[in-house]
């Protein structure tokens, strides 16, 4: 009997903590991708769904718009005349590349220290003003590391709020989750791109080396997503080079040397993040010899090093390519996947958020053969500020390649195309005017 | 009555000369683009059309190719097992991007020559053994050169045939026709990325500036597509910068600071060829202050000249893309009709070289309001060897941006999307062993 007291008691308590009503904010932080306003486009339609949410507010420019009290009404502008959703606006919200609302690279002081303070209670004096119960805030690890921070800080104030993360990044580098919303659509553009760049540079019969450089200071995930051309036209680069390996120049050299023994149109991949033994990365090394005006050493960038340094040692015609912001951006050729995906752990995160889950960032968990993708809430705290990085099961012995495993983690991920609106020969982007 | 006989003479030659039976043989030259296959479509399209063409063969590496006998039958690879032809390996050809058969960087010696003898009489016992009478040659200038030195030669031998040149380039610079097929896919490409590098740029509140590199040596119609996204979400480039105008630093450092007092982030776009009052490529100019290890001046790039000029002189956050090679061979964002444009001048090069006519170069006439394009033949000697700049009209008074009327001459050429087959997410593309 005492028993079930008890249970009713924390079922009518669980109850009371699950019926937290008022408005929401949602913000986006961090660097742009192609899904990241899909996320906000399922945060919108969560809202929408949930009862306990009033008004959901959008933060221009994440925490400093909240700081500065530069915000909209997502209500007033995802709405049409009959008070409805408006699907047309949030379907091209959904194909629209880069954060809507705007961005930011604010890192919040520690909890607990005086410098941080000011910050906090200007927050909190923010979300009383706006009767704010809810935050969103979409972005990456520095984002999460904000929601953790603001969580522990709110913990003992007398204002009951719910926080959630939910993660994106092309970079696929967040502890928790199979992946992260982002990185689907990011790699299938460099899929596809490598491809192009494979049919482009083998239309000569001369010997030629074409370096490509790709997104990824800390993982390889990105520049893994180059050997996927492989599974379709049966070529992909000749040799692959990752961050979570050492790079060698001799090794290198010796690669670059076989691979143009086999065929005559060698292409390379090569993360933005690969390091000498040092620890010093090859775009910052002294390797192609090049200084600047003052004889401080010149920063070209990954690719560019290889490319002289290949030309210097090698002497055949040696290319270039970086691939620069256009990966995380290009929208036009962005993985349904990803964005189905991205926008349903949108509005994952308002639905646990509404059902009394806090400080938890939403992660994807993933079934295999089929395919198939579920949504969980994990505690931000043990997650932010960590890197995940490429498996060793995924990269070659050798150090110079991806494994089949390796493949058939990626492949699911840059399945399907959206159906993208076109207007003048253009995509069709939806703009909040900040 | 001696006049009726005159015509009725004239019309009896003019069949025989119609009636020019044999095989034909199709190359392809020059830098890729996403449409030159879309033309070998056409051209064997066309082929399969004319009663007069048995066998259409496919040259490997253009010019190389037929001097030294790698050629392959395009009737056994593009007919399906009822001798029809396979209409859907010519689709997925005409979505692939760079040529199917390859390409060569071949020059011909002048036809008189001494130096160029071997060569051409290397060629007509090349077109003898195969009973060759037709050739096409897709490609750029220089492919048109070839064609029009080939006619020269062959002209007082015993060996009759019909050449005819179609023009592909992404630069849009050839002379005599509106426009080149391969132009409005580029343009497309460049129209789309430089929306979403607008929308990338813009997630900040801080100053910054991002200068975009775009192809064209000698001409500025391809940068000029950057102003394109003007015409759909109200927002373009501050700056475009095309080689038909002197680049002259203090102007662009006024400029620039002139933008950033309007809006926090400013994109750039900027030809690879503009060039300083003394003629030299900002690119090889000595701005940047870079020197590589043997004191030499450092031949960066010309967007990457800029950013540290900027940087230098105002100080502010720059960076800067090059869109590289992806302009040329990003076939999964191609223009519709430039794809079909390149398809029908193929087929219709066919049926023009059919009628007898030879030494022409096929050309594209243009009406507008509808926008409708008519094609015609040109001599092709007359149009060899030019460039054809963007006119003045086209270009702001302050060298700095593209009017109205140009943005309506460029609109039409990006419109329509293909579509793309996709197999694993990939766009499957067509791939001829070569």
């Amino acid at each position: 009997m005492l028993k079930y007291w008890k249970k009713y008691i924390r079922s009518i308590s669980e109850r009371v903590i699950v019926m937290l009503k008022g408005n929401a904010i949602v913000g986006q932080s961090g660097g742009p991708t192609a899904a990241i306003n899909a996320t906000l486009a399922g945060v919108i339609r969560g809202a929408f769904e949930c009862e306990y949410i009033d008004t959901l507010y959008g933060a221009f420019n994440g925490v400093d718009g909240m700081l500065n009290d530069r915000i909209c009404s997502i209500n007033e502008i995802f709405t049409n005349s009959s008070s409805e959703i408006d699907e047309s606006k949030l379907a091209l919200l959904s194909n629209t590349p880069a954060a809507a609302l705007g961005s930011c690279r604010c890192k919040l002081p520690q909890p607990g220290s005086d410098a941080g303070r000011e910050i906090y209670e200007s927050l909190l004096a923010f979300f009383k003003r706006h009767n704010i119960r809810y935050f969103f805030y979409i972005g990456g690890n520095d984002s999460m590391d904000t929601v953790a921070k603001l969580t522990t800080w709110l913990q003992d104030k007398d204002w009951e709020m719910r926080l959630m993360g939910v993660p994106k990044t092309i970079d696929n580098d967040v502890v928790g989750t199979d992946h992260t919303p982002g990185f689907g659509s990011a790699a299938k553009f460099i899929a596809a791109t490598m491809q192009e760049i494979l049919r482009d540079t083998a239309v000569y019969s001369l010997k030629a080396v074409t370096i490509v450089e790709i997104m990824g200071r800390d993982a390889g995930w990105l520049t893994a997503a180059a050997a996927l051309p492989g599974r379709i036209c049966g070529d992909a680069p000749s040799l692959i080079y990752l961050p979570e390996r050492v790079f060698d120049y001799d090794r290198f050299y010796a690669d670059v040397e076989a691979a143009l023994k086999v065929r005559n149109n060698v292409v390379i991949a090569v993360s933005e993040g690969v390091r000498l033994a040092d620890g010093t990365y090859v775009g910052a090394s002294a390797q192609s010899g090049v200084v600047d005006v003052f004889g401080h050493q010149y920063l070209s960038g990954t690719a560019k090093t290889l490319e002289l340094a290949v030309k210097k040692r090698l002497g055949c015609k040696v290319r270039s390519v970086e691939l620069n912001i256009l990966q995380r951006c290009a929208s036009h050729i962005a993985s349904k996947t990803d964005l189905d995906e991205s926008a349903e752990v949108g509005r994952a995160a308002v639905r646990a958020a509404a059902n009394g889950e806090s400080g938890k960032m939403m992660c994807f968990t993933r079934q295999n053969e089929p395919y198939k993708v579920g949504v969980k809430s994990e505690d931000i705290a043990a997650i932010a500020n960590q890197i995940r990085a490429v498996p060793d099961e995924y990269i070659n012995n050798e150090g110079n390649g991806i494994t089949d495993t390796g493949i058939d983690y990626l492949l699911p991920l840059i399945q399907g195309e959206p159906d993208i609106i076109y207007e003048n020969g253009m995509p069709k982007h939806f703009v909040i005017n900040r």
